[in-house]
């Protein structure tokens, strides 16, 4: 049997401002550290080490994950990077709250972009202060590659490709995974293991900081998964991320 | 023309201590933490960016890359760990301080293990707790890379096949990098760079936490090289290093 352990970011600054983030680099908030810290904690207390760990591009996950990994006396892990990894592109309404977004689209279209798999929120275009292709790290990557908005559909095609070439071979190779990564991109990977239905997966909710077990047979078919910690905790975290998608977030 | 930044990490707990560290895996104290940051700020300021960072197994010098990479806001950049980028392995010598040492081997022979080149410190046995193949982290070496005690001789040996094999390569490849690692490892590199004898290098002192610059040309010869920051400081930094290495740590 093989372990794979999914790890949702912490808080950021957005999050609790209500804010569409997307691709935008925000950090974590003192509750979010202090989530990581116990996510941390957890796999330390049930005697987690790992071969590889996997994370974003935006430093709310990157840190997420180095909070977690000092906290088990491991900061020795091997970490990588990648784009795939990274949160859904929200295109033009990333930096909006809920507020602005009801404001300039109506609130019927804003429903239909937060409930459906496959309608992309309104685009950035490549003059936008906020096209990925101006930002250093994302330097290597293809135009064609660089979103300038993202359905869950296209987060979940973009991520895919990451897990089968890079991430699923290293499982198979008996190699210890952590993926700390974002609420879209982790559903994207949970959608393709637990071959979730395009409308059931909207309303998967991973809490964050709560590291999320998979244990996975040798065609990576999910045998069993749970969360680590205290069932009472836990029930409450997915119920506030369940509340926060509610009003817009 | 290619540039390599070199950082040696901040100040450890048994630096303050006068301890001798070695492989042992110490924390940065307060003023290391400050140290790393202020590399951090040096970069920032000067433009740098990275490609590729390498740093050791050992925390002190991870976590002053982190830090440095976090202040400059460049957490995304891809970060490699090996174990030949670690401190020289200081053998049975580990976690004795200047007093313990002298007493258990007399100060002449304390004397000539800090002052030769080729001469190794007394070993640890494969039964000692400090044996690096007890630590998870070192669970793919083999047993015959596993040292027991390192003259700076052995250090330069072990570290020269990376730099030769991964680091240089991605230089000659015009790929930006910087190296976080201890006293005797960037030894080691600036022996090789410089063409040092054996003797001089034992003169060599790095500064704690600031970025040293190298311009090399395209065979990797040293064209110039120098320290970011204020010369007053980095002189004082340059003085206090030689100092602790007189006093014995």
């Amino acid at each position: 049997m093989k372990k794979l352990v999914l790890l949702r970011h912490g808080e950021s600054i957005w999050n609790q401002e209500n804010r569409f983030t997307g691709w935008t680099d925000v950090d974590l908030t003192p509750k979010g550290l202090k989530e990581a810290e116990e996510a941390g904690r957890l796999l330390r207390e049930n005697g987690f080490s790992f071969d590889i760990a996997y994370t974003s591009l935006l430093k709310r996950a990157i840190r997420t994950l180095w909070i977690a990994l000092d906290e088990m006396d491991q900061m020795w892990t091997p970490i990588e990077l990648n784009w795939r990894l990274n949160e859904r592109h929200y295109g033009a309404l990333q930096g909006l709250n809920k507020a602005e977004t009801a404001k300039q689209y109506g609130d019927e279209q804003v429903l239909v972009w937060r409930r459906s798999y496959d309608i992309r929120p309104p685009s950035i275009t490549i003059n936008d202060e906020r096209y990925p292709g101006f930002d250093l790290r994302y330097r290597n990557m293809s135009s064609g590659d660089i979103p300038l908005a993202e359905s869950l559909k296209d987060t979940v095609a973009r991520f895919l490709p990451y897990w089968n070439q890079s991430i699923a071979p290293q499982i198979k190779a008996e190699k210890k995974v952590i993926i700390a990564a974002h609420g879209n991109s982790l559903r994207a990977l949970i959608k393709h293991l637990d071959n979730i239905s395009d409308q059931d997966i909207l309303n998967c909710n991973i809490p964050t900081g709560i590291p999320l077990v998979y244990e996975l047979d040798d065609d990576l078919k999910p045998l069993n998964s749970y969360y680590l910690g205290d069932a009472g905790q836990i029930g409450e975290a997915i119920s506030a991320v369940a509340n926060q998608g509610k009003s817009g977030a």
